[in-house]
């Protein structure tokens, strides 16, 4: 498959500069694109790639110059170049699943959209519902009156346990656990007495989950994924979290039972979040660090335990810089010796 | 479902204080609880509580005085409503599949005990043994010569891979993996060449393991986990690790090869321990924590590197403090420089 | 099954010392060993031990002595008792499947070469190819016009996503998804919409990957495990990631996006890479360290955030005195007022 320039420019609404008939049959990052195709500049920080790359074509931001280069400004050269992309998909292999495998067992009390795609070996149980659009890869595991919306893609060995509630154009990966009981007993004589775990779990519109993640069911009333957040791999959600809106759950990451991560917040790779907090709209949680507290909105913190950005980094300096410390605390106290022997 | 005050507190043994004749068809945390239901109050530091929850029926500790409140005093809150739940939920919809699912794979040198439930598609070998009142969920698989004791509940595909023991009501939940090779390798002239990992796993009674965990089986011998212990999610023991009885291992934390945790030992989440080393009796190893070295009966330790809970408390402070204190240094220098010159 | 020492010197190519005929019928750790197994001492470091084994036959390292015990002098003690193992093994139970399982849904258009063991409800796609003497256990998913090499073992439930390649002899364990999408998205308005992740994963021969690990497929061409590195249980392996030969991998670690790890480097338990660095050949990550920066090649790191190991040994012992410092500044300041005072 092939597309000029010019078709691309129209595309993505954007301002041709060069070679109208140029043809692009691929796409790649600006660093490893051959001349053969498209590529793009996100940040014009790196305006300088462009002077190396050897694509065909370029989506740049507009006011970009580059002489020489074939380049369509665009207002945001990421997305227009996602769009480009998932155009050219259109035409190419698709791997998804159609109809409904022979060999998937789905309860004659579970309701399957017409036109879903069910995978081989997938099961569905009783009073499962799936509405129209959903690709269920193979494998799959969907519970007792489980409800997963519109246009849903499950990949291959998901588990969606009882009563968990998906909504429209959620994708799950692989091997990851939604509705598991949630970590909860009572101690009683030295032993840990289970306590039942019956709620459930509200995935909204949009979300994104990686593979091995694990989202426990709530204890009662559910655990909530706000619209539009994506998780990434091997990330823990505890009962009873609610996560707000358009969040971004870094790999590894986890979050304790109950606590509430405001809309747009941020919690960078293998972050941890204690039980029982808030964690206010726009807040950044960085690598590694681990949240005790509260955070207000739009905070930033660092740290484990995690403290505000600009604190944790100075701290972090004096930390490093503490050998000079030592030296000249050890300085000084010999001065002051002499200054007593006077 | 409705039952009314009177019966909870004949269910529960407490002593009932108000409407006897309320009726209750739910149950809920404290603070979500509707006038339907009943809720609970484990801890009396939080009695302040009790004057805003809408439930109807509240459990309480003994003492507990709640006016205009139809409360049932109790010894243990938690476990009383814990008893409750069960109660409720004998009557309520049940998810569990029930006889053998004509897609299992189950070999003929099996033994499956009367009345175990096999769901779809799961899978077990020959040798394999599956004890009465076992309920093995949907496309698990079991391995050879695996046991698994009375009263089991396995949920969606968990696997349980071969010679791996079992013990009776043990539960295991989704993507877990028991019984994967142990991670070791001989150096030989710059490659890792594999060491044979031929042991196997004891899971004894009452062990409740989480979702997408990760047990190795023991290079030789057995990797052990204890009576009564508890793991969350996406928990890594690697070979020859021997956990004690009742033990807590919370979500993401890891431990290294043939290290042994004693009983009633905590490991909160993201926790690590290295290999070859000893956690004594009822220790506690704060999130986030890397233990490295042994730890007595007992102790607490925070930190990574981990130290002593009361030693890494006052160095945090002090790393807290640190911007002061270089501020005082520089504020000495500057007056011994000024008395120097006197 | 019994070997005598005689022939397992024979076998090991070792100096026998002591008793030839002793027989041998198991292999265990030198502290756990019975009078009738044998056992290994890898570091003349530990010779102590072998006053206190109870194993019939040692191997130990060239010019260890040993009166009264049957010992086997070897180059290598670790490797030859790894051999000595699989020697055993061979006339051991085999618990791998055989043939081609009437459940295992396999397309017409994929390739299986003949004599390739294929489990119960495994599914192959359109287009995939399996190389000779591969065994892919039960419940496995391999994806359109994904490749496994030659005498690769598959062990259940893992997931081969579409596109990903295996070279000859690799090791896959339960859980584990490799080929899931890259987490990538482009922020518009507030929302974070999705990135194509084409590109896909290419596994190098002689590489083993534990249990639960993800392997994210690239945004566009390749991320790649190099030829022999071994991959712990639990670890998250982001899009676009290169890693070098013969690496170790620890447990719970992470890397993220488009960063390059050298040859023979060992990334420590719960250690996390930021996205975009190179770590060079043979660098060591201690464990739960996060490394923000490139790392030259042998360099050692340790902490989060990590700094060569001679430093952050330096810096941490520091924090540990802290209180100690405090105290001598608080003291230089009395001293300091006294000398003003005069």
């Amino acid at each position: 498959m092939q597309i000029s320039a010019a078709d691309i420019a129209i595309l993505v609404k954007g301002e041709l500069v060069g070679d109208k008939g140029l043809l692009v049959s691929g796409f790649s990052g600006i660093k490893e694109a051959k001349d053969n195709e498209l590529t793009f500049l996100a940040n014009p920080k790196y305006e300088s790639l462009l002077l190396d790359t050897r694509a065909g074509v370029i989506l740049v931001p507009r006011q970009t110059s580059c002489p020489g280069k074939t380049v369509i400004r665009v207002s945001n050269p990421s997305l227009s170049f996602t769009e480009v992309v998932n155009h050219f998909l259109e035409g190419c292999a698709d791997y998804k699943p159609r109809g409904i495998h022979p060999t998937a067992v789905i309860s004659p009390r579970a309701r399957i959209a017409a036109g879903v795609a069910v995978g081989a070996h997938t099961v569905i149980e009783d009073g499962a519902v799936i509405d129209g659009g959903c690709v269920i890869y193979a494998q799959c595991y969907v519970g007792h009156d489980a409800h997963i919306g519109k246009d849903c893609l499950i990949y291959p060995q998901v588990i969606v346990r009882e009563k968990v509630f998906l909504g429209n154009r959620v994708i799950v990966h692989s091997g990851t656990v939604i509705g598991s009981d949630g970590y909860g007993y009572v101690p009683v004589e030295g032993r840990h007495v289970k306590i039942p775990q019956v709620g459930c779990v509200l995935i909204e519109d949009d979300v994104e989950i990686g593979a091995n993640v694990t989202i426990d069911r709530a204890r009662f009333d559910k655990t909530v994924i706000g619209e539009g957040t994506k998780i990434d791999n091997l990330v823990q959600i505890a009962h009873n979290v609610t996560i707000g809106r358009h969040c971004l759950i870094v790999a590894q990451s986890g979050i304790a039972g109950s606590t509430k991560v405001g809309d747009h917040a941020i919690l960078a790779a293998q972050s941890g979040l204690v039980g029982h907090i808030e964690i206010g709209e726009g807040a950044v949680v960085a690598a590694q660090s681990g949240v005790s507290r509260s955070i207000k909105p739009g905070e930033q913190v660092f740290g484990s335990p995690a403290h505000p950005l600009k604190d944790a980094y100075r701290t972090q300096a004096h930390v490093q810089r503490l050998d000079k410390y030592v030296q000249m605390i050890k300085d000084l106290k010999k001065r002051i010796e002499e200054l007593e022997k006077r």
